[in-house]
């Protein structure tokens, strides 16, 4: 496994499959600002890159999940010169998109634990992990047309998670909602208590990583494609991931461990994979 | 503000930044003719030109939403004469099609609110609106197959708002169902009892009106992209967007006011609002 | 009507408008074995070319609806020899996924009936029907990745049933769940008790009588269009489908028949459709 990035407003701990990632700026409630962006998109290359790690658990310091962009930063960047070859704030949007679209992708099982707030981009985390754990406390919703300015970046992971209608009423009204809308809205899988939060987060990573690794990055990224192939291009490409998967000695093991009325050998690293 | 077109089955009333456009045959349950089609598509037109509208109210006269299409002028015209050049009935479908398009691009925010009946194209123009409000007691279904026809240009509308299967089903059996109902398939997003529907959308009127115009525009719009663009592109035009409305007198003066704890300048205009 | 296939594992009931389409291996839970597979792609070959037929029922013998794939068969297959011309799994896997998208796009209705064990491939034909009725007691499930495979020809249909996030959490932590939950997600659009499948079932088929082959058919046509083309090309598509609907003899008939008070001549049929 070669070396984590140095973060300042991200907490990293890896442990045996998992790496708990932690937005990690509690005094502003884990606001992004620039830097935060910039190390989450560092990290996101650095887990493209260590299938080691087969489960991520997105989640904030101190209570909050994350309050969104930070304003004051923004506000302040919006008086930036713009040139014919250059617009700082443009760019930088763009970049948390390409980051966004990259965490989506990758091989790994992504939970997103929400308790506290989690508004505009906190939202966005919260829709972009393949699973959702909420808190019935937690306090969502997307202000930003509230303050003049839309949730460029999230909006399509917003609109694939609950529907083109549900997004555009919370975006068009800037309303908040608890936990309890969350899940019922589809945003998360998975409701409960505030204090039962770590107790839920610790079923389901289990639950996952019963799962083969290559069978889940190979199930991720046909479910993320379809759509966008042609379907009989679709059927082609599953058709290769499922033979492929068949044949290796991850699939083989996991068929013979079912027949055979086993543990197959990736469920045994389990027991390495608390938080 | 140029003139509003002259309507005969459509009432419209301005108010400030709002716009009430009311479906106006209450004798035939608001049923839609070919005229009060053509009607819409000129409203439709001329809500494009008009930015000053923010938000548009769309809602039936006496009690009924919209009961669908005039199934005896349809008839008639089923007999008409096609040749090589023109089919009258594949023309007004269409006609009808493209208004139900533009209508859904609208800069402005747009809200249906459903009582009484709303069958057919009543249940499209449902589906249609940004944000739907129903009441308790409404009655809605696509009944056009229990006729021999086809709920053909609503049918994106539908599947957009409740999946593909929801809408199969509804359309394949022809089911009437409530407004309790309509709430629990995602076709509205708020759900009230019969006599709490004005009050219910004075609220969501005043939720709109807080939001930035612009901002609502270009959230818009960049969902509405969601899905018809490859996923990098996704991220520029969202970026672009973004970084136009940052640096907008809208963006500024929202952020602003944010920082200093006040409303925004666009907020002063809500009382004008009313209907 | 031309000869129905000879299968040796699906049991095959036509009555007037009505193919009760069962799984028939009881023994196995009604496990999808090659010849299965094969079996049903001719049975939906023959369904494409008999517009007789207007009502499809696909169940499962003795009490389950279908367990999945035969995962001893498919571990054998594992060794198969794999040439630079010849994949037999992934060949085997592109025509079972070529089959389930005929079977998406036939022109009947299609109706699934789930009730004890669906899983995998079997969970793959609950989110395939246009529309599915569960039984409480059900248990469902995708438990592919914890064998170290892919829920692969299926996940489409389930990604398309119940969304992008719902089918990935199922699929990446292999969870099961039952008919109450079946019907919360989306999978089913009628829930009931084990013991009232049968007249849920026929009520259901009756509805579905009640509507225009011809209609249901173009319905479903335009429905799974929906995404797939550029929005004014949709528009001419619906408005050519339902042109011509509108002139047909069903489309006249149904029509008249609604002015008239009368049931359309296509609903005299309906008693011939007991199963």
């Amino acid at each position: 496994m070669h070396e984590l990035p140095v973060c300042e407003f991200l907490k990293l701990e890896v442990a045996g499959p998992r790496l708990n990632l932690i937005f990690n700026r509690p005094d502003q409630r884990n606001a992004i600002n620039s830097q935060m962006g910039a190390e989450f998109a560092a990290v996101v290359d650095w887990l493209e890159a260590t299938p080691e790690v087969r489960v991520v658990v997105l989640r904030g310091a101190g209570g909050h999940f994350c309050a969104g962009g930070d304003i004051k930063e923004r506000r302040n960047m919006a008086d930036d010169i713009v040139t014919v070859d250059s617009d700082p704030i443009m760019e930088r949007n763009a970049a948390a998109g390409m980051a966004f679209l990259k965490f989506e992708h990758l091989p790994q099982t992504t939970i997103a634990v929400v308790e506290g707030s989690a508004f505009g981009g906190g939202m966005g985390y919260a829709c972009l992990a393949d699973i959702t754990i909420v808190a019935e406390g937690a306090r969502m919703g997307m202000p930003e047309t509230t303050l003049g300015v839309a949730p460029a970046q999230i909006a399509p992971y917003v609109v694939k998670r609950i529907g083109l209608t549900r997004a555009r009423q919370l975006a068009l009204t800037g309303e908040r909602f608890d936990g309890a809308k969350a899940f019922e809205y589809g945003i998360a899988q998975y409701l409960c208590a505030d204090e039962d939060i770590d107790t839920t987060l610790e079923d389901v990573v289990a639950r996952v990583l019963r799962c083969g690794p290559k069978a889940n990055a190979a199930t991720k990224a046909i479910m993320l494609k379809v759509g966008s192939l042609p379907e009989e291009e679709m059927v082609r490409f599953s058709a290769a991931k499922f033979s492929e998967l068949n044949r290796s000695d991850e699939g083989k093991e996991g068929q013979s461990a079912f027949a055979e009325k086993r543990k197959p050998a990736w469920q045994l690293t389990g027991s390495e994979a608390k938080g």
